[in-house]
């Protein structure tokens, strides 16, 4: 049995993603599959990158993982697979898969181009059903990569910002807020570690948008209802959140919003 | 491996389609269940209709469609299974499936009358579980058709607003609105190639909500940002889009709103 | 092939729920995993709690259940199993899964303790991921419930609010609202029964923020559109509902909202 995940920006109310499922189902009865989120935010390439970056690898070497952020589609934009970190990756070259193509140095991307694997289509809107969703089929039955097309090495890579250090602050941003109203940063675990060296956690200060917030905690409910705090979260990134509430609507949080990191007295 | 689909209103925060789908792995636990959307429009059987009618030919030939929209529930209205293009169809006879059963001339439909396929139930408000999804379980276990019931012919059949030709202009009209805003017409491929016939597609034009739209794209990202444009969709039909975006939300465009084509300088 | 449900307040926008299926099927790919909801009000344990106890039964014995609604997530409250009625139950100690306890007297109810099943984490945030899918994937290849942990007798009871007769009325409360914005009640068609004893349902009143509704319908289109009327509902339970309408939004209706029953001329 193989595993096929979906992720994309199509929402659930439309058939779009039921019609991707028909045509995996319609070449390989004997696969599952998952849907990773389809809640990305419309045409938000960066969001979609971010999260099958972040999700693929909890499931099973040789996942099939079709990522489907695609505002180009029908234009000259190539289709690719990506072979890294022992999982597939099928979608468009528009930088979506960028982020786990540069997880592995030794990733393989192929340009997809045998158009004998597309499905004949009314329209030029619609390449999940067309050809992402055939192509993830017929690689789930055994095909090889280069069945569907040439390797290709100028594939589109998202620029991505890092945390950096000024003046001995450490600076990032918000880059994803959740269900809840949690504040994802792009400030790692290690960049804190790395960051802190050997001063204490406790002494430890965030600044965001105008707060100050101390220290880290260990857990969700470690810090009072309602109350700002911060945590190092389930995808090892520190996350600002408010107990029992939702900081990004409290703090009238966004992508892309400073948050800084540094210790108390400095 | 049985593979059924279902389509209702239930929406997916409430457990009813999971009690649905436990229902049926309670009868036969060697399917696939693909939800293709629980977001049809509250008691909406035309959207129910249309939704189903464009989506189930991307399945497997014998795939089982359980289609719930459903406002008589209870009441004498019938529930029916169709056999027709070689897939099944379970739901309310209210025309929820009468545009599957219209698109077969050889079509055949079955009133469900066999209640020792039901679930006994506390209620009588949910169909969608004490009658379609056992009959849908039952079936996939390679019932008889006849064995739920007697052949009916006079199911209830939808009224379809077909676009018409009108002192020279294709009068059509929006029936469709997707999570992108985008605009789905009653307009066809087809209907566009009988209307234009041997004029140029460059010098069509679309007149809809007081604007005026040039010609008919290939790919969305042909036009500008915004900027309100036609395409022939994934579904074959004319669509009106607005580059990134909300075609829907930038015209307060609904469903019913006019739409038509006519050639420039006619 | 193994039953596996997931029901929590992640929502499905975030990569949340896709990642414990992902480590489910890292440990048995032989599985079917089902969405109860992940629509559960953001901790709401109450609600997590009412939606388990009424879907589970539709489901096959032996099928294991994950309910994660787990606002102390990290804290020294416990991970549990529950065995009862014949099903499984996975979670955190904290009443979410209390009533499908109640509900079996024999049930037994394990502390999760053995680290080994669980993943190795980059937070302490995300528990349905870490603790809940591993011991789920494991407990579906057949393991017994005392690798786990050892049995206790003080979990988590969550206080039920009960119906209860006041003067001659019986008194309920509102304790859920669907998608339709039905209303249920947590007065049961037993509560009815034994309340009525040998009176008539038609000359029964439903008393209800000020309004007064005139018997129980047996199926929703008995009454006019937009009118607010009674029925018992596929939970068994008696549901206040407005044909066509909204019910909720209508009566500006929420959850714990007193309803009672009487009768005329009383």
């Amino acid at each position: 049995m193989s595993l096929i995940t979906l992720t994309t920006d199509f929402g659930i109310k439309d058939p779009f993603v039921a019609m991707m499922k028909g045509v995996i189902y319609s070449i390989n009865n004997d696969v599952s599959i998952i849907d990773i989120s389809h809640g990305i935010e419309n045409h938000d390439v960066s969001d979609g990158s971010f999260i099958i970056s972040h999700t693929f690898n909890y499931f099973p070497k040789d996942t099939i993982h079709v990522v489907v952020v695609d505002p180009e589609v029908g234009s000259n934009r190539r289709p690719i697979i990506a072979r890294a970190s022992d999982h597939y990756f099928i979608g468009p070259d528009n930088g979506v898969l960028s982020l786990v193509i540069a997880g592995d140095q030794s990733a393989s991307v192929y340009e997809i181009t045998a158009e004998r694997y597309f499905l004949r289509s009314a329209g030029n809107t619609f390449h999940g059903r067309d050809i992402f969703a055939p192509v993830a089929g017929w690689l789930s039955k055994g095909g090889e990569l280069n069945n569907f097309g040439n390797i290709v090495t100028d594939h589109v890579c998202l620029k991505v910002h890092k945390p950096y250090k000024d003046d001995g602050i450490l600076k990032g941003e918000i880059i994803y807020i959740d269900k809840f109203g949690n504040l994802f940063t792009n400030i790692s675990r290690s960049d804190i570690e790395e960051y802190r060296q050997n001063r204490q956690d406790s002494s430890m200060m965030i600044g965001f948008r105008g707060r100050e917030i101390a220290g880290i905690k260990s857990y969700y409910s470690e810090s009072k209802r309602l109350e700002f705090a911060g945590i190092i979260n389930s995808f090892g990134l520190l996350e600002i959140y408010s107990y029992t509430g939702n900081a990004a609507g409290l703090s009238n949080a966004n992508k892309g919003d400073a948050v800084s990191l540094y210790f108390k007295g400095f």
